[in-house]
């Protein structure tokens, strides 16, 4: 089994650790990202969660933060699942492209932290999906394979990439709706892969439950545009440092819904704003699975044989004080 | 006057200076980012450059690098030019959100660095922005206003936001199509702006010619979002670490030209995309603007009484290897 990375707050300090059941196997070293834990802990990280010896604390005593941290950055694969295309008014097959966009860091939040809703925003909702962590820092174009996906992708991660649907669909660039600070749980873990575990990727459950009623069930088997494919597309395109995410993309489920002819219509950027307004908004009223203050967002990742567990996300959503 | 910083690579060796006329004043401390200098380099270089004492290299002898750096983000605005909305089909007056999106902070380069074309981009297109350079960390809603604005940001630059249209419009999200490598002539100058220079970013004219023909001029005082406004709203969204970079959008003059009829079509997520391609390299291929390898840009920004200026830059475009 991977081992399980941990990072958290206790008396106002933040640290490292490995999961274990129940209990947090605390680092000595301290690291100021995940880029120096990754370049600088993570040898050792995984000899002790090997050894399971050193000081213990229980989860309950701590505030589980983000694993992913500054500065690493995001990027995300987006309508990378058919049922989620299909949902959202496009074509369900397998683009012509792969669709890539930017979710900035400071909105990544701890796994059981308050989901803040800002007063303008109406209509929030949900993604699960499952990240990649780069290992190796890439700065030319690489031929990535399941073969070598090791050398550059070092774990898994969850994250609920939450989206403020007025903002992201009516402005039309995504970065700003999905970019407020709370709107990405992830972790608990960090889950540092081991390298016969790399073929799992592509048999992953991913599920997400609002107030316990199940939203989001897939497999990652069906992402359209796979790790290695994507990863070596983007090389080609920009630099990816060590502790870098890339989120795969969510499956059916969410709540937003859109038909082929509203989605044509509110992301033209011929159609007057207040037109696509309207129309977003009295459709989308319709629609009863938005995120209301109160609600409860869990969420879970795991492969179909048990073995690699992400653990589970809890995030309850409160309006902005 | 405020202070020139640069950072130059000569002999293999990255070092940052600051800029007299024709040559550099070396630091002799080294800094491994802009981040890093901003933060323990700054105060001296500001010192040494009103003492103008100290080893001195002629700029001719160095390659200029971006003054930008990698962990800094790039947070962009887009269509924030009245003239720059109309070419682009859109309606010219401010629109009722600031548009946001993001680039890559690899694709920024140096100020006489060659623009790489991948081969797949055959619309390949320039655009000059004023860049505002953040100089203190911002993590919680802050009031950013004319009087406060120098707590907020330390200096300006200039960068040429380079821009593969067809994958840009045609993915309908602009991160992929904004970030390849080369994509950013950055600088020459990181200016630190004296207290008194403020108000001058109200005034600051942006010139750029391909192979000396004037295609862009502009002044800022017709940004539609000012930087003020803009760093208030972002506050309110995300964190902002010293040295990242906001760039404030282009004016009028850039290759693409589209009516309102062909926006409409090709950025309608509801349009297929065989259908948007051809309409957009149809009515594209008509455009003779856009760059040819070969082509050589060149920028300009300074205020129009001559006391800040950015510095030029000079960028070939060349095919991939």
């Amino acid at each position: 089994m991977g081992t399980r990375i941990v990072r958290f707050e206790k008396d106002n300090v933040e640290k490292w650790g490995v999961a274990l059941d129940g209990e947090i196997l605390v680092l000595e070293d301290n690291y100021s990202s995940l880029n120096d834990f990754l370049e600088n802990g993570k040898e050792k990280a995984i000899e002790i969660g090997k050894l399971g010896k050193g000081e213990k604390i229980s989860t309950n005593e701590v505030t589980l933060l983000s694993p992913v941290t500054w500065p690493s950055k995001v990027v995300c694969q987006g309508a990378n699942y058919s049922g989620h295309r299909a949902e959202s008014g496009l074509d369900a097959s397998k683009p012509p492209f792969n669709l890539v966009f930017g979710k900035d860091i400071s909105s990544l939040s701890g796994a059981y932290s308050e989901i803040v809703r800002p007063k303008h925003v109406e209509f929030l909702d949900y993604e699960i999906e499952l990240g990649l962590v780069i290992g190796k820092n890439i700065n030319k174009v690489e031929e990535i394979t399941e073969e070598n996906l090791s050398d550059f992708v070092v774990g898994l991660v969850s994250v609920n990439d939450v989206s403020a649907r007025d903002v992201q669909i009516l402005e039309g660039q995504w970065l700003k709706g999905k970019s407020y600070r709370t709107f990405g749980p992830t972790g608990p873990f960090l889950y540092l892969l081991d390298e016969d575990e790399y073929s799992l990727i592509h048999d992953l459950e991913v599920n997400l439950w609002v107030n316990d009623e199940l939203r989001q069930s897939a497999n990652t088997s069906q992402l359209l545009f796979k790790p290695a494919e994507t990863l070596t597309e983007l090389s080609t395109i920009m630099d990816f440092a060590v502790g870098d995410l890339i989120i795969t993309g969510t499956a059916a489920g969410v709540a937003m819904s859109l038909s082929p002819d509203v989605v044509g219509t509110v992301t033209s950027l011929g159609v007057p704003f207040n037109e696509k307004s309207e129309l977003f908004s009295k459709t989308q009223k319709l629609v009863n699975n938005y995120l209301k203050d109160g609600d409860v967002i869990r969420t879970q990742i795991k492969s179909t044989d048990g073995r690699i567990d992400l653990g589970e996300q809890q995030n309850k959503v409160v309006p902005v004080k």
